[in-house]
């Protein structure tokens, strides 16, 4: 591969610096440029058909959980976003605010949407009346707008876009019920289409959503140890719709506050994707979401017969796959180098002495492992070959992050830990967020990523404070 | 019928009241509602499940065409927008302006997006350096802001929902091309999928889109004789590439500008679906777009058998169908007229008579023409029947065009049609705006609609000044 990666420009090493190799791959590979909106990108055709494939994936989960897509206004009127009150305090700071509409000041500010729930709330006011009315499923794919000083592509930056669901259900079970259940509807994606494990759990009162009872969340875990928050389901209880006047009359005849939930993941899940499983050759990309699945190289493509051979397997996988035949005048280096900083899955190579054999190679991106391919065996061996990556792909992170998880029984063990060894610490806590304050403040930013639905026992006393403990907590430096 | 629409409230009838008619539509459809939020809407499922059935159709249309999907920030700074003078000037006096971001005053607006040319333009500036960067074909789905003092759901609406094209071409021919290429996408697309026949042309000078050089339209005629602007497609010449310095080096090594092209459509076709098809029970939609196509209704549910043979055919239609069994405990005149309110396209009525004489009942929404039809047939009749809808709803659409589309060939005979006749008017024009001014004021808001491409001969000259014609037009008030 030497000879090849000679060919294009080299980008810098993960190992060496993580943050600028992961701007070389959002810029070689095409997924996103810098607009001259501060904060704001252009998600390329490259990006943007991965996110396609992401949306494709999780709205069929959505609706086969019986959720519908709505559109809402994308402007909150000061008025509006202000009814509930820790709602407003959580997200006023950061949003960004039309004040002039059509020429003329507007008499109320209006802010760009940073996630929807009072805009849910008034409609649900109006569409809600009895217990048959409900449960309210909807779900909404926008963009949304937090002002951030400090922006990276996909990761933080002013605009992004995402999905964010807003159920109304009878009862307080069946709320919760919906909370944890898109939170797993979030980890089977994760896992099965983007191969990416995680570490799930309930988030500490500190770094719960604004205006939540109860948040829950999934933390990847980058190949650095860095953890990225993957994706929240709140339970909010009838605080909103006690706020916003929301109720419904039961079977009982008697009025009654509905129980709401809210969920979202956004476009930075292309950054996990990026930060899990690409390498120093550019991006790796899980099969299901690539928007080329296997691309095509002619070797020698000028000799007889090779590329009608090459065409005839782009037909043949076409029907199975999402397949691209190269047949361009680039040499067959510079192509593999180019699909391999694409992180096209598989790659199938096809020359005049191939033809003679009956056969092709076919290469995948995240092994780099090579085998000869009869052709009439060519398709059945790359469907198995796609589970295969994808199952591959997972286990390396899972075992990533194994390596990079720690215990930590001590507050000396702790700071240690977060000191020496980048990654996530098990370690137990008092329930205290000055804990929690205390810690990120000693360890330059570690913070609280979850408590877990199955806790251990590593100790009887909190890690920091020494008092006794109420949960083990996964702590650890996010994006 | 009579006794069935006595169950649910009436709507107001299309021909006495068309405005109302409509909104009632849209409201009891549950298509929309409106918002807090001064001039935008709420798409509610319904109304969102049918512009993603448009969405799916549209976007498979142009990838077919070789069109790449992209996402744009929705903030386009002052400076940039004012880059273009036409453009500017078309669209400032419409934005909406963010002037406060994160609590800080901004030291220059944003305008939220009224239309993307600007952010194109700047993105093709960075990725467009020789002849092989070209075409750019690229689509964005997004929102936009219009600032609008009255609104109507679909029709006008602060914001709305929308895809717009944005494409760069080497030649001027070859942008001349994609332009009518993607009228012909548009025109097929309502003729197919959306069975709604149009008139196709150019605008005038006067008509035509801000910066452009020139601008194609698609106008399909509504039931009450009034056009709509369906969808636009504009062909930029080299102006935007020469006011942002876009320039490509071509075979001859030489520096060139590149030619632009943008094209959009909205859901404001939704608006045209209500005003072509529907009558008074309610929506009426064309098969393809129908979020539910088939829906079965069991008669005398209670009886034994009756809803396991309706849940049969339910599982026989659902493979090629969007089917719904509605199993409730709703009367079935109540069922029927919720359903004929939806617009579904084809109701399925199962009872015990049935089941013995092995067959079921077939209903047409459009017609309301009823069929028996042997189960073991009823999937081949069904699949007939989504064609034969389709095609005669087009007719039909087809026929009213024709029956209110007149002729004048005076002024006097012009301003009579305009004030008594409802409709399109077919009159030749001498290609001064001074005339089509005049023509407005003088019929209450008469405009040109289009130039068509192939014109007809109708009179030598002019129907408003007498000078010599040079172009026949479609003449019509717009919603």
């Amino acid at each position: 591969m030497v000879a090849n990666k000679k060919m294009v420009e080299a980008i810098t090493s993960r190992d060496e610096d993580f943050a600028k190799w992961y701007t070389d791959i959002v810029k070689k590979a095409e997924l996103a440029d810098y607009s001259g909106v501060k904060g704001c990108m252009v998600i390329r055709p490259y990006g943007y058909a991965i996110w396609e494939l992401m949306q494709a994936d999780m709205d069929r989960r959505f609706k086969e959980t019986g959720h519908e897509n709505v559109y809402m206004p994308m402007f909150i009127p000061e008025s509006l976003l202000q009814r509930e009150k820790d709602h407003v305090e959580g997200f006023a700071p950061e949003c960004a605010w039309v004040t002039v509409g059509g020429e003329e000041k507007l008499t109320e500010r209006l802010a760009v949407r940073p996630t929807s729930e009072t805009l849910f709330c008034e409609h649900y006011k109006k569409v809600i009346k009895t217990y048959r009315d409900l449960p309210k499923l909807y779900n909404q794919w926008c963009s949304v707008v937090r002002w951030e000083k400090t922006t990276r592509p996909f990761l933080r930056t002013s605009e992004f876009l995402w999905q964010e669901g807003h159920t109304m259900h009878a009862t307080a079970e069946e709320a919760q019920e919906e909370t944890l259940k898109m939170l797993k509807v979030y980890t089977d994606f994760y896992a099965e289409t983007l191969a990416i494990p995680a570490v799930v759990g309930q988030k500490t009162e500190k770094e719960k959503f604004a205006g939540a009872e109860a948040t829950y969340t999934i933390e990847p875990m980058m190949h650095n140890g860095v953890a990225l928050q993957g994706g929240t389901s709140h339970y909010f209880g009838d605080g909103f719709a006690k706020s916003f006047g929301i109720t419904y009359t039961g079977k009982d005849n008697q009025l009654h506050y509905p129980h709401q939930t809210s969920w979202g993941t956004s476009t930075r899940m292309i950054g996990a994707l990026i930060m899990v499983h690409s390498d120093d050759d550019g991006l790796v990309l899980p099969p299901r979401i690539a928007p080329i699945q296997v691309v095509i190289i002619p070797v020698a493509h000028h000799k007889e017969g090779v590329l009608e051979k090459a065409e005839e397997l782009r037909a043949m996988l076409a029907g199975k796959f999402r397949v691209k035949l190269d047949d361009s005048d680039h040499a067959p280096g510079w192509k593999f180098a180019e699909y391999e900083m694409k992180g096209v899955p598989v790659r199938v190579e096809i020359g005049p002495k191939d033809i003679e054999k009956n056969q092709c190679v076919v290469v995948r991106r995240d092994t780099r492992e090579k085998a000869f391919v009869p052709l009439d065996e060519l398709s059945a061996f790359v469907e198995n070959l796609m589970e295969t990556i994808r199952q591959d792909m997972y286990d390396r992170a899972a075992q990533n992050t194994k390596e990079k998880t720690f215990v930590a029984t001590t507050h000396e063990e702790f700071i240690d830990t977060a000191k020496n060894h980048p990654g996530f610490i098990k370690a137990m806590w008092c329930g205290d967020s000055a804990c929690e304050d205390q810690l990120k403040d000693e360890t330059g930013g570690v913070k609280s990523r979850c408590i877990p639905f199955e806790e251990e026992h590593l100790s009887d006393v909190c890690v920091c404070c020494g008092k006794p403990a109420k949960h083990m907590v996964f702590w650890g430096k996010q994006y």
